[in-house]
């Protein structure tokens, strides 16, 4: 068996490193961050320029993403069989609750949108296909985090609110309690004023692969205890199990 | 001068290759289509896995695009500075002339589109960011051409209707006339019934970095004279020559 080519993983931390922050770094700034010596980490970054993963700016000579990585993520996208198996369900689920539907896969620890339905209603909403989104802080991470999808958060839990769980043995008993209900719940804690429900859903093998929930306005998700509304959550629940049924779940 | 990192720009073929066709293929397709041996292909495959550039299928042990890179395509849009000065501009265009507003950049001698605005209307429309398009065969992409900002194309030009430009000869022709004119158009000669107009944006330096367009049905579009209508034109031109002008451009 043979072990990981260091260069492509060296490769990959760059382009990582380019996806966070303001996205532009010089050369030295990458190598310094990543420990590697400056003639390392241009080549690698000049065969990166050469595959259209990385771009040059002319003028600052500072590094940025690539054209090239859109195309690929695209076509990501386009052979997902979690989105294209949820994508009706996801279309009935928005019209039947009158709110945004989101998929999420995991990803380095957090959830990965690979679809968005808008909210039906004539707002401006922004897409979040591609976003990552915190796990501790949302009902689509806490179902990833119950059930295994997501690797065990480690180090601090970021606040976003005050309602946010930093605390790591608060969110171990929240999320047996996912377990226990099959659905997470999410109540101002990514976002003020804003609330969520979400489900699992599980692939062929009944491993969970993703989570499908609803976001929107806390004064529409939740009930006069402040708890997600029943009909919502069986909405939410179903659709989810409509999908896992479609991916070949053995249970749902 | 280092020269370019072998195994990087075989990982990167490798996801060119599982960014085409049906997206899924085993370690000795892999190896076979790229000429590598296949503990070469394998070991690659193993590292693009570990950084989740790829993912294997379970049941059928074959390899297809993983979720690390949509994440990263979208970390692409984000500092992307052509889509970001041209979002505004983008659209009012589309309210202005009530057509599907497309703004493209050249990859890989093809037109990649890096922001899409629905046409205003309520009817069902597909996002075609990040999708590849034609160049030959595209308003956008005959900008790109006809200004050098993507590569002059080599071999068979692919016929997508009877009325696609497939002789070099003709399309030298079309694209000397882009320059003349400043603008390009595309009638039916992608898709039957749409037609389109693009014109150049243009970065700092003056260089034709992008294009921006409009598409829709052929009778909204063109004239009597079956070419597009001059009000549609100079909407188009003044929308890129604003964004041209955000972008920094000299002239434009």
């Amino acid at each position: 068996m043979p072990g990981p080519v260091q260069s492509i993983e060296r490769a990959a931390a760059i382009l990582r490193l380019l996806a966070r922050g303001s996205g532009r770094l010089g050369v030295s700034e990458i190598a310094g961050s990543l420990g590697l010596a400056r003639g390392t980490a241009h080549g690698i970054l000049r065969t990166l320029q050469g595959v259209g993963f990385v771009e040059q700016d002319e003028e600052t000579g500072k590094y940025r993403l690539g054209a090239a990585l859109l195309h690929l993520g695209t076509s990501y996208l386009d052979v997902n069989e979690l989105r294209s198996r949820a994508i009706n369900w996801a279309d009935a689920l928005a019209a039947r609750s009158g709110e945004a539907v989101r998929i999420g896969t995991p990803l380095d620890g957090k959830v990965l949108v690979v679809h968005h339905v808008f909210r039906p209603d004539d707002t401006l909403q922004t897409l979040d296909v591609g976003a990552l989104l915190p796990a501790h802080a949302t009902a689509l991470g806490k179902v990833l985090l119950a059930y295994g999808a997501a690797a065990t958060l480690h180090g601090e839990l970021e606040p976003f609110t005050r309602r946010t769980t930093t605390v790591p043995r608060e969110l171990a008993r929240m999320l047996a309690e996912v377990r226990d209900m099959g659905w997470a719940a999410e109540v101002e804690e990514m976002t003020v004023g804003e609330a969520g429900v979400a489900a699992p859903i599980r692939g062929q093998g009944g491993l969970v692969v993703g989570a499908m929930g609803i976001t929107g306005a806390v004064e529409r998700i939740c009930g006069p205890g402040g708890r997600p509304k029943p009909t919502l959550v069986t909405g939410v629940r179903d659709a989810a199990r409509a999908v896992s049924r479609d991916l070949g779940a053995s249970r749902w």
